[in-house]
């Protein structure tokens, strides 16, 4: 199937897959159901929940049985942004094009919209109770990328580090590799566990996720020092405005670019020794890489 | 054993637990996990854990079966206490007699350090993953009572309810049942889940719980309205002084205090309905009662 198509499909089945596990916008208390959906249904790539389905469709997952976990990993990922973008943490206005959630509804709701949408996450595995065994990767896995070594540890080293003079490229990496690459390594983790891929084959897309992840989070620090707010969908410019630690700040623009590169190369290299049909996963590898937004 | 003797020692092996289950506290990054200890270790009546292990020990749970679950619904309740005291949440300054998370770091890093307290309670149930089935009862019952139709709907309905003239006693009792109730409940269920209680059992766990959750919350308004900051640790009297519709303020003291009488005399009776020796779990309900902080 045509690269484009497939991605289509998969996107597709994620907004089905959020409608179908989310509890109704109406559902009381209406505004906390009203901001969760508000938040999730803002759309954006849906890189995570796509990479957990093709990671499990990979291993011959059955139809559908991705579809709980990529909900909950979406969960995730949307709870952090909202809580990213609350006044006391990045302070932002705008997300995916439209009025950040604290904006839209007010700063209580934005909160308890993300508790609950992270709250949802780990509920949502429990849909795999009549595979224990599968429940309990998952939780493992989600755990312990979105915990505090994790996800939330590298929100924190990023606001310290936005307080002191001088981040080492070595730190920068810490944070990425927390802050972005481990909610990716996840993703691909969770695809594989179900659809009972081997611990040596959930390894490996761990790898591929780590080597994913960083190229992704270069891309993005690339992409906010050239490219303009509408293309974007969130403000540009915002890190070199705020002086912030980036690869770019780091290492320049045609540096960053390069390494960008050497993760990308490395994550299909890690690809080209998984078993099944690679295809849409090498072409997703390759159109993160080359993306404008 | 002596009442007072066994509660502390339940305490004191909440204490151990929390110790022994939480990241270290200088474990990078160190700000992070210094925060999440620092409200963790505020302590508090550990009301919770109590009697999640307690409940355990009911239907004849292993040593220290019941231990992981424990700091699991104590995570989520300092969490949910961490969120609620943020400016634009509560604004509160002091919680058990210090100040509260984001006064004493700030407000970036309480917001983290809650998310992370989450995060690490669901985590933490993966630790019964020789038990898969024990997992998934667990994530059930803890992602239902703390997710955005109970704790965290709850919270939303009660910071709704403040903005509002006149909130009838059904609504009252409705904030009641989510967000303080639930998780009651869920410590009590999760503590039958873990030592294999049966469902009739379990349930009727849940059912002792809401009396008990609510009997509790009565209390709460009424210590707010007449015990002094110094004894509650907390500050007192803030609901008269933000016009918060509580027991009190729609019934008078002696209604309130007659009617968390009636929510104690029905958990007694379920209590009574239950197997083992339930010496302690009857005069802890009955101490939970005649509480003065």
């Amino acid at each position: 199937m045509d690269f484009t198509v497939q991605l289509q499909a998969y996107r597709n089945r994620v907004e089905r897959a959020l409608r179908q596990h989310l509890p109704e916008a109406d559902a009381p208390p209406g505004r906390l159901h009203a901001a969760m959906r508000y938040s999730l249904e803002a759309g954006g790539k849906r890189l995570r929940p796509v990479l957990l389905m093709a990671a499990a469709d990979l291993f011959g997952a059955a139809d559908s049985a991705a579809d709980a976990a990529a909900v909950a990993i979406e969960c995730v990922h949307t709870y952090s942004l909202i809580h990213d973008d609350l006044p006391c943490m990045d302070n932002d206005d705008l997300r995916r094009g439209r009025p950040t959630a604290h904006k839209q509804f007010d700063e209580a709701t934005a909160l308890l919209a993300g508790d609950a949408l992270l709250t949802h996450a780990f509920r949502k595995l429990s849909d795999y109770s009549r595979e224990p065994a599968v429940v309990a990767g998952l939780l493992s896995e989600l755990g312990r990328a979105a915990g505090s070594e994790q996800l939330i540890g590298g929100q924190m080293e990023d606001l310290l580090a936005e307080k002191k003079s001088g981040v080492s490229a070595d730190e920068l990496r810490s944070i990425h590799l927390k802050k972005t690459a481990a909610m990716i390594s996840a993703s691909l983790a969770m695809g594989g566990i179900v659809a009972h891929a081997g611990n040596e084959a959930i390894e490996r897309l761990r790898t591929l996720g780590k080597h994913l992840g960083l190229a992704f989070q270069i891309t993005d620090d690339v992409l906010d020092a050239t490219a303009d707010t509408a293309t974007l969908g969130k403000t540009a410019g915002k890190d070199a405005r705020a002086d912030k630690t980036t690869y770019v700040k780091l290492f320049g623009l045609d540096a960053s670019r390069e390494m960008a590169c050497t993760e990308t190369d490395a994550a299909l290299a890690v690809l080209a020794g998984l078993p099944g049909d690679k295809s849409f996963l090498t072409s997703l590898v390759r159109q993160m890489a080359a993306r404008t937004n």
